[in-house]
């Protein structure tokens, strides 16, 4: 000891931010720390790159609010999806869930999020106005949407988002319908099974 | 489904780089690249640059083979530190992991690997060499080195390396000694608890 610091500055950076990721101690981002000090720099410089890129390259899709690599999502960009159907989730995690489950055809709407009273998040924060807008020029340009799945989280927030969607989307005369409760509350969709949203797309009403 | 891919390319990236790290499989990789994708670009540009900048500005120490910002690491530099104690060990984390035990205030010489033959990795594979330069060289200006602590780590590959240490150390005429093997076989210095580092310090035969 006697005063030297444990890390070189760099070090002690590196062990910070990985510390910030979710799920990593402080124990396993000097794991991970050390990995980058003792791989080849090219190893570490492609994790570095694809960060960077990452941030660089993906945007909101300008029709779903998925993640895209570009202007659209290729969701959206998929003819062979069902184009009359709309299945809302809360965030892009949700849409992998879904795909991974391999249930549905249709296309996706991204909320960004969901009602939170308790965070001041209304339904101005969320992409509520985009969607209606979306099933209205739909309409307008004969191809209605004949079905939206509201899929939000089985949490008392998301319910209360799907409560509130299910409200605005009645006077434009589109049917909608909710994911069956068979995920156990607070359940986040990427922790389920896929075999259980399999049923809850089955059971919805 | 219907053809489309799971994941935009910046993103199947992201989970590739992220699943190369240590102890990160595939759904940590994915939470990881979705936490990267959610979070504020300067936050995720923080890791980016502190990966980067952690291989452009670390390198070994010219005189320990440690860790080091800049040219001499930190432990080398303080002249608190006893100067005719080397505390021989494989690499830069077994330093940390002394350091952290807080039992010894010598300096150290960092090997940057073992001898491994089934790896094909003789001794001019590791810093032996500079080793014996480095304890000639203390004798010739008069400070001598006055005990080196032979600090592998507790596994065949660690002991044969000490064996081969003791050997070539022993014509020059200086004291070694082995850390006393109160640590269980196999295991990694920074997984041992500081307390069983004290026990091998203090045992050292």
């Amino acid at each position: 000891m006697a005063g030297t610091p444990l890390y070189p500055p760099s070090v002690v950076r590196l062990v910070e931010e990985f510390s910030r990721l979710p799920g990593i101690g402080k124990r396993s981002a000097e794991r991970l720390a050390f990995h980058i000090l003792s791989t080849r720099s090219e190893n570490a410089l492609a994790l570095a790159l694809a960060i960077r890129d990452a941030k660089r390259n993906l945007r909101a899709c300008r029709r779903c609010f998925n993640i895209a690599e570009g202007e659209v999502c290729a969701i959206c960009q998929n003819p062979g999806r069902v184009q009359t159907e709309l299945c809302v989730v809360e965030l892009p995690r949700d849409v992998i869930a879904m795909e991974k489950a391999g249930v549905y055809q249709g296309l996706y709407h991204v909320l960004q999020g969901r009602l939170s009273p308790a965070s001041g998040l209304g339904p101005e924060n969320l992409r509520i106005g985009e969607l209606l807008q979306r099933i209205q020029q739909a309409q307008t340009e004969g191809r209605p949407v004949r079905e939206v799945i509201i899929a939000t989280r089985p949490s008392s927030e998301g319910d209360t988002t799907a409560e509130y969607l299910a409200g605005v989307l009645a006077p434009l005369g589109v049917e909608s319908s909710r994911l069956a409760r068979g995920l156990a509350s607070g359940t986040d969709f990427d922790n389920a099974a896929p075999s259980s949203l399999v049923y809850a797309f089955r059971g919805r009403r």
